[in-house]
Order: C-alpha cells, then structure tokens, then sequence
C-alpha cells in the first residue's frame, strides 16, 4: 500500500535502501514555473549531512542531488520531480555480521517478521538515511512556502539530559548541536565525549517554529494541521514523542491559563502552538520532538538470532552518537511539507487567506 | 479534500455538526460476515455517554447509534456500514450568544478565517460530539480484533496536576476518572470540585495499551504505526501531546539504557512501546496522550468580536470540566481503528502473523 | 477500502442497499459559502425517478434528499455534506424467491463469490438504487459549475436498436426517452411496448457533453480528465463502454482527418471530444455511453441455485424495461462531479484559467 | 495531486519526460519474496520497444531498466520498487522548431493552457515514452498474478479500417500487428505503407483478454473491476473508446440475448465479458481499447502558435504510424496492475477465492 506516500495535494513517495543503489524522491503537485535547482537542493541536505560535529558518523556521504524529471530551463512544470541520490559511500561488508542478528531498538526484528526477509545491510529501508530523500523534498516545499514568507527554524533543547537554559538565536549556528544556549553546549560537547567513550549514545529534543502561516490551513477533522504534523514527525524514525504549543505542560494548566486571549495586537499567549481545532491561527506554529538516543552502540547488548539463539551484539559501523543535530533538518523538512499540502489544500476552498488582525 | 477520513484499508469518514440534525460515520473495508448489532455499538458509545461523573456535562444525550447500511440479517456484508446517531438534546438557543464572538481556546476563530463561515452553535463540527462516530467505528473495528486476542485499555494517570501513583487495574473501573490509583481518585475530584467552583477547567494524562497485537504491522515509511498512531490522537480536539514507549523519558536515556534486549522470553524492556521502525514487535502498545484543560468556562475571559471589538466571554453552555475520562473511550477507539487498518493491510502482503518468540 | 468514494479534492462516499433502511452520500472537499437547500437536490433527483415513462418501473419512491450536515443556514459550511435518502417502498417480500438464486446479468453471483453473504432483496448494494446517491452529489457539483457557466446535458442517440437519426434539441425533453429526434422516439416507445409484451428489456447509448469547460483541467497521467470520465461512466452498473469525441470511429480515420486543426476561431472540428492528453482545450466534452439491456426479466432463464442446482428464474419484481432514461441524470451527475474534482484540483496549481482563443 | 499514481493496494507512480533525463515507477504493495530480475522486466519492455515493425518509429531506445531499490539478493522486500530507463536517444534538436507551436492532436496547446510552461521536446510528460514505465511495472505486477495461473494476452482485431475476420492464436506473434488473422495482417501492412506514403498515420482496435482471474474480485461501487479497467485504459493517450464483454453491441440485445446464463459447466456465454456488478465472475475478462491514429504527421496541417498566430506544422521527428503494435502491451500492462491490484484488495476481506462452479 502507500506507505511510502505523504501528501495530499503536494505529495512525496520515497524510495530506496541504505546500501542499495540510490535513494530518492518523486513529488507531485508541485505548482509550475517555480526556480529550481541542484544548487537549491543541495544546500538543503547540505544542513543534514553527517561529519559535520562530534556526535555524527563519519560515513561521508556527497548527497548530490540528480533532478531526473519535471522540470524545464530551470523550472518546475508541475510534472512529478523526481530526485535522486546515488549512495556512494556504501560498504557493505561492515554489515554482513549481523545479517541474521537483530539488533537492539532497530528494526531488524520487525521487518524480518513483517516481511519475512530483509536487507540488514545499514537498515536498509529503515536506515535514517532514507530521511535525505524528505530532505530534499522539503527543499522544493519551501519554494512553495516563499511568497508566503513562511520561515521554518528548528533548534535543540536538550541533548542527553542537558537543557538549553536561554534562546539566544543567535547562538544555534555557532555550535555544532543547533543549541540557543551556548553554555548548555559546552555541556552538551563534554557529555558526548563522555558516552561516545563509553560505545554508548544519547538522545535529546528538538523544538521547531515556523512563522507567518496564515491563518486557516488545516483541514477538520482527521486530517487537522497539528494531526499531519504529529504523524510527520513521529514517522522519523528516532523520534518518541511530539508535542505542539504548549504540549507535555497543557494537563497541568486550568483553562482558564491555558487559553489563549484574543486581543486586538494578536493572542495574548501562544499555548495552542499556532494551531486551534486542527487550523491554523496565524500565530507560530510551536512543535516539540524527543528524540531517543542511537540504538546502534558498540557497547555489547543481549539479542537473539533469527534462529531464536542467544548473542551478544556490539555494533561497529559508522554511525552517529546523536540523531541531534542531523534530525534538526529533516523535522524542517517535515514540517514544510505538511505547511505546503494544506496550503494547497486550502486553495480548493477558493478562500482568500485574510490578514489575521 | 478527504480530511474527515481516516484509514486506508479500513476507512472511515466520519459527518455532523454539534447542533445539526445528525453526525455519524461511513465505513469503508469492514470484511464480511461479522456479527453487529445495535447493541454492540451502543455498548462502546456509552462508555463515552455524557453526565457520568463530576467532570461531566449535564448534557443528556442517548446517542443511538441507527446502523443504516451494510448489515443484513446481523452480520456486515463487506459493504459500507453507515451508524448515525440523531441529535436529540441540542438546545440551539444556548449558543446564539456566541454567534458572533470568538471563544478563546476554540476553533471559532480558525474556522472563520479557514471557511468565512461557520455553524457557531456548540462549535458545530469542531465540537467534541464528533468523537461518537469515532466511537461508533471503533466499536465495529474491535470486531476485527477480537480474533486476534487483541485487548485495548485506557486509564487515567495524571488529571489537573495530580499523577496517580500506582497501578492497580481493579481501581480503573471504580472510580468516574478511570484512574488506576483509588487515592489519587480521590484528589482528583476534589480538584475538579474546587476548579468546578471557580469557573474553571482542567486537563490530563492518558495511557493506552494494546496486548496481544502480532508483531509485523505498520507501513515503513510514512504510515509506520507509530506515525499513524500519533495523528490519530493528536485528531482529537483537546490533545496536544503523543508519546510511544518511553516516551519524552527517551532523550535522558542512553542507547545502551533504551534499547530493549531481545531474549527468549520476549523483549526484556519495553521502552519502544511496542513498535520498531515503526512496525509492531509483539509486545504491548503503549500510548501516552496530554489531554489541555477544557476551553469552555464560565470564568470571564477576553476575546474579541468576528467584527474585531475586544470584549468578555463567559462560557455558559453545558459543558464538562475536564475532558477526561470520555476521551479516554475517544483513544481506544482510535487506536483500535489505527490497529484495525494496518492488520488488514498487512494481509495484502501475503505473510503469516508468526509467533513472536 | 474505499472504493465507495470517488474524486479527490471533491470526493464523494455512497452508501446503502436497495432495502435497507436508508441510502446516501458524504460530500468532503464543498467550497464553502454555496446556497444549498432540499429543493435543489430535490429537482435533480426528480430527474431520475421512476415511474416517468414507458420504460420504468412502477417503484414509487418519493427520494427526499435529506441534508443533514455541513450547511448552515442556507450554506455550505466546508464541513462533509451527508445527504440522506430514506427507502420508502421496499416490499422485501418481493425478493424472497430470489435469495438462493442467482439471477443473470445481476451480481448475485459474483457479491455471493466476493463476500460469502449478500443482502439479496432487490440487488443489495448492487442496485441502480445507490445512483440516487451520486445524483444527489451531482446536484452539489452543479453549484461549483455554475460560476463557470458550464452546463452539461444529456441525450439518447439509441434504444433498443433504434438510432436518432437528427438532432433537435428542443425534441430531448418532449418525449420520454429525452431523444433529440421525435420520429426516433415514437420508433422507441414501439419498440418497448413490443419488448415489454415478451417479458424482455432493452439498451440503448447516451451521448453526455459538457459546454463552457475551460482550457486545462484533467491531471496527467492516470488522473487524465477522460480516464476519470471514463470510470466515472463505467461505474454505473449497466454500462459496458465508453467513448470520448470520435470514440469507436477514431480507429477508421488516419491522423490528418482525425486531428482537429487550431484555428483563430478555436478547433476546426471536435474529434478529441473536448480532451487532449487527458486535459480540457476548452471545446465541448463529448461523452458517449454504451447501456446493456435491463437484466431483470419476467421471460424464463436459466441458471444456478447458491447449492449449484440447476433451475429457471422469471424475474417478478418492479422493474426498468430500459436504463435510459433514468440513467442519463446518472451520466449527467457523474460528469459533474468529475469536472468539479479536477476544478477544485486545478486551483492547487495557482494557475489561472485563461481564455481560449 | 497524485495524478500520477494508480492503483491503492499495488500502487504505481511514474515520472519521467521524453527528453528529460530518465523515466521510471515507483511501485508500492508489491509482496515480499518474489523472484525478480533486470531480464525479467526486460522481456516486457522489449515488447513494446520501438522499430519492430513496419508501423514504428526508428528512434532506437534500449530501454534497459534499472532496479534501484525495494529487492535484495533477487527477491522483492516488500519496500518501494524503483525501476528507471535512461533517455539515451533523445535527440533535442528534432524539437525545437515546436517549441512555439501546438501540434495538432497532441497535449501541446492543453499542457500550455494547464501549466503555462511546457517542456516542449518530444511532448514532455505527455509523450507515449511514459508507457515504459508502466510496463515495467507491469512485469512486477505479472509476478503477483503468476501463482493464480493468470494470463493475460491481446492481439490486434482491427488497424487503419481493416478488421480481422477470424481467430487463430498462432497467427498473433507470426506477424508484426499481432493480429489473429494471416490475411488481415497483409492487408494491414499495405495500408501502412500507402498512409505512410502519404505522411498520414492510422489507428486501430485491440482487444485484450485475462484467463483464469478468480471469481471475486472488484470492489463496488466505484472501484468496480471494470470502472478501474476502463479507467486504466483510457489513461494510455491514444485510446479513445473502452469496451468490457459486448461493449457496444450490448445495447442492441435484449435482455434475455445480453444476459449470460449459468450452468453447470460455467456462463453459456460472455457477454459481460467476465465482470458483473463491477466483481469478476471467473469467465475471460475481455476488453476493447479503440485507439487513434498517432498525432505526429508529416503532412502539413493548419494550427497556431502560442502567440495565436495561424501557422502549418509538418512533423518531422520519428514516430511511429501507428500506436498498434507497441500499444498492446501497454494494454496488457494496465489490465496486470488492476488485477493485481484487486487480488491484493480482496485479501483484506479475508474471503478466499473459492472454486468458480
């Protein structure tokens, strides 16, 4: 079935395994006559790319971009785009080890009894990697989101247990983990030494805002803007929990604290995280992911076979030892997309977007 | 768009407005030959009747759920089933005070700017009744469980601040929250007593587990079971946060910590909450959904007019205090739809459910 | 799955058996803002009623289209439109003798194969019953059309071997097989009568077209505008071909003659039926319908028991001697709702609709 | 939207322009396990690869697929399947004198008036070359069919006016139309060449048959077996007319003549063409497709630029004469991705295919 689908009106279909010949993307719906280009695209997986801090695999992947198909002297035409990345630096032999062991908090186990075969090599469809591909579909997203001047951002509030204290927004690109609070990177920095020296890995949380999405896109009642954005980000694959607004701290409010006033310069407060009854309200769209730490960890676990025996596993590919700062981008990604499908969607209605107050 | 519809092998699109003259739902994929009564589903709806405890609303609705198409002499025939439930109790003259003023905390304001025109009477489709369809459908989809063993429980663990500090199954049922702690119970109601007094409502925590689900269902990579499960809760009105499994406990774990070890007697944690790589691994599903604080209070709150004039509301329709426990039938009934649609998507890949250790 | 829903930015789901309780349809993706009311639908369901001509069943069913969501005072809301049909004349008792065997050229057979159970009383699922549903539809369509000016009409070009042989437009509505030429339509009226005499049925072809269509909707390449008329069509019960523009005759002519030349008056000619690699060129849609006989006739035939005996079957019941022409309203309706679909659908693009020539 | 997508449960997406870089298909639902190869789509490919016969186009492309994910170690996975065909033969330059024209017959004018940008060469996305794609994917959908003993062939009954006159199945691969008739097949040949001689081109008729698809299949109401054939068919650019079972002969039979009755040893006859009630019986399917003669010429024909200035084109790229006999397998391919789809669909029900009589 379309599992591999998400969107409505804008729509993505990934394909493609870790160590297979290439991954990718084809999107349709796309509006024609926007610019694209490879540079474009690049510059969007550029920002996941690994090797980049002291909590990424070294696997150095190039990531290019190839746009096989809809486009034309440097447009969209509004035919599927297709895009392509090869996978370059794929070797296999570090992974035929644990062809028939499944490894701890991966999938191994549950593709085997899924599909009754898998390719173990690097996950294969489950591999993170399969995320460059949302990547890259987000960058074509954002053209979409432009004229709107939606801007998307993503930060790290956590990281193995350290919180981000402050927002200074001018910190989140001077460090390696995307963190606002220079300080809590520092720590941030030391702890990951600590367990990467230990063959073990951390998890953390990321907060991402987009701005200036008009207000009225969602669509009631299953298909509700914070619905698709929950559903986006918990299908990235480490990620535990999503909140939106004021999320894990709403229980503990009385309604009367967690409304949000109506006032002639806005809402008063943002608790809804920009979104009411499943639409938009023209304020900042707040979303909030945990993040689990890496399952693959050359410190040794129990696990079994697939023969039902005993093992012990330490893993020693190249991977990183966060999903954090890596994941940053691709809930950007995730979360442009869905921005798009219900802008597109709200096209249909024939409504004019109206100035909010 | 088809955004009042959920699932692709098992669908179901769910109609209706608070005060119109009727909601319900279609549904789509229900294999045939299964036993269905009226009785059945009247069973499930009333598990999410109204006027049951302190939290409630004096709203009195039987909710009679009319089973209209896809049944023939007791069992469904593979065709549509169409259960519509007629609004009985819908006092229209409680709300034409609001027509023209938006409630802080509702979708009035976002359905004026989405649709520039809304059925303002009980919050028409955004309003909460909508969730009997839900209700009405899960009760059909449990039907497609039942062979499976398949066993869904919700339970209360946190309401208006207080966490219940135990776990003990019997008190579930012996108490108006659900709550599997008789001590914290009884906190909870007399928080809802005092914030009853005041005007004022509260929210909460709820868990949800599903036993005995085969490992092997969920769709990589988009519609993974733990993504559909997230927009599932997340669809419903007052939930602002989804966790899976450890949950936001995850990013303060490390990986060694997180994983699970897989063993011959099962997996010998459950931090995943049941699924990897967003497939099913055999062991309990576990959801967390946080539950805002009610919108609608009769404390004076400032909004503004749909003609931008700041002024003052006081909500007085009848309404309940917290959304607990009737959202908690709400939750179980989405995830045995999400369950229901992923294990009949699973037989189109022609594999076996195998046991699991 | 879904396969009671047709279209995608405006989808409709139909419902209901020939003897159950009640028919009908969910509409998601209705602009919002549409004046709506009962009498509207009542007109285009008044259209296809039986009991208006030589050729119908005496079934009298007064088919009150009953609105029960998504208007708000005398508007579309945006929210699902479920418009019911309560079924009124349903003498059960009539198909009893039937509920063993299967009759030919009906789905008894093949309902029995796919579902193991079928709810026999007059076609179940399967009657010509559910059309009224997509009318219903239909008539909800027509006020998305209407700003456009695009009308859509219907005519029989043959019944029962007879051709219309002119075509005059103001002869469709003053005879009862809406046939362009009266001299044709008195052949008709014989031909039933004769037909009728001997317990048989006839068919006939319908020609549907739609004016005033702009340049440019259809979505390549499945979701071509004549692939989508073409299901449309095909998904009435009694249809067993379809044909758009030349149609049957296209294969005869070779490229010059069949090509229709772009003039600075438009399309010198109008082979292409209006369509041109799936998409709208702004000339008429021209639609041809191929309508089997009515299967249920009181003359003797031969078939099987669901025990696999071999027996004789004369159909009793009240039935059509011919389809048409209940069934143009149908074709009518269908077309409707796939040009709206790929209207709505165009506007995802942000692409005006431009003037032809 | 997804107009490139087709299918629910075995899903295809294509992408791909003629001059662009490459096409391809992504296919999603195919089954784990099955055995697959590059020479196994080959061989289907090779079937519709230009320059066999008298009728085609000398544009020389290898056509050789590329199986980029969804398989390891020669198996299916149960992931996405990517296939993709490089252009190695796109000659650019043949185009660019239609860069500002509209060709007569072809998409041109209405892909200018959807998206006003078009890729020009070769006809963009709307050229014949995206049925390559659809093959290839219909080679995998062949694997699915395999265990049902599923065969599905077509032959030509009808080219440039010429009809064949009689059935013998060796006749079909003896001659370079695929037609069943020896006789026909000459005279086919001499009109090629006279039209060709003339710079003109023909059509023609081909019918297309499924033996042994299992009772059952088909989802009513608008997904029916037939609706979904018709629709597949219609999607292919040059049909213009489908026909299931008696198609446009129904309309003159009556009833008692039309209906096909049941038997001990089966339907006495097919009038249905193997589809009632939109649900396989067990009979051959059988289906008509009625294409046009190709569009391309190279006689000069009246049209205008897409400045409105009255003009003549005279094509001069290579095409072929007629779409016949490299639309056939095309054919064949959409009828393989709807049955397959429909098996895969019914599984989900849960009934098995249970002996026909």
């Amino acid at each position: 079935m379309s599992g591999s689908s998400f969107g409505k009106a804008f729509q993505i279909t990934t394909f493609g395994e870790s160590h297979g010949p290439a991954i990718g993307v084809v999107i349709q719906g796309c509006p024609p006559g926007l610019p694209i280009s490879q540079a474009l695209i690049q510059a969007s997986l550029d920002k996941r790319k690994p090797g980049q801090g002291p909590a990424s695999t070294k696997r150095k992947e190039p990531d290019v971009p190839l746009i096989l198909s809809g486009t034309f002297e440097g447009k969209t035409t509004g035919t599927p785009l297709m895009i392509m990345i090869e996978n370059k630096d794929a070797k296999s032999r570090s992974y035929t080890d644990i062809a028939s062991i499944f490894r701890p908090g991966h999938g191994d186990y549950t593709y085997h009894q899924k599909f009754g075969i898998r390719d173990y090599r690097g996950g294969g469809r489950a591999s993170a990697r399969e995320t460059a591909a949302r990547v890259a579909a987000g960058a074509v997203a954002k053209l979409v989101l432009d004229p709107y001047q939606i801007k998307i951002q993503s930060y790290t509030i956590a990281l193995g247990g350290i919180q981000s204290t402050c927002f200074d927004a001018h910190a989140i690109e001077k460090n390696p983990f995307k963190c606002p609070d220079m300080e809590a990177a520092k720590k941030m920095e030391k702890k990951i030494e600590t367990v990467k020296s230990q063959g073990d890995s951390l998890g953390g949380i990321v907060e991402i805002k987009a701005m200036n999405v008009p207000a009225g896109i969602g669509d009631p009642v299953f298909d509700k803007l914070d619905a698709d954005i929950a559903k986006a980000m918990m299908s990235i694959g480490a990620v535990k929990a999503v909140e939106i607004g004021a999320g894990i701290l709403a229980p503990e409010m009385t309604g009367f604290e967690n409304n949000d006033p109506l006032t002639l310069n806005g809402f008063a407060s943002n608790h809804s995280g920009g979104i009411l009854a499943g639409i938009s309200n023209g304020d900042e769209i707040v979303v909030r992911v945990h993040v689990k730490p890496i399952p693959s960890i050359s410190k040794p676990q129990k696990t079994l076979t697939d023969q039902g025996v005993s093992t012990t596993i330490s893993t020693k590919g190249r991977h990183d030892i966060c999903a954090i700062p890596r994941i940053n981008m691709v809930c950007e990604s995730m979360l442009a997309l869905v921005l798009t499908d219900h802008i597109l969607r709200q096209k249909t209605l024939g409504q004019k977007f109206r100035p909010i107050f």
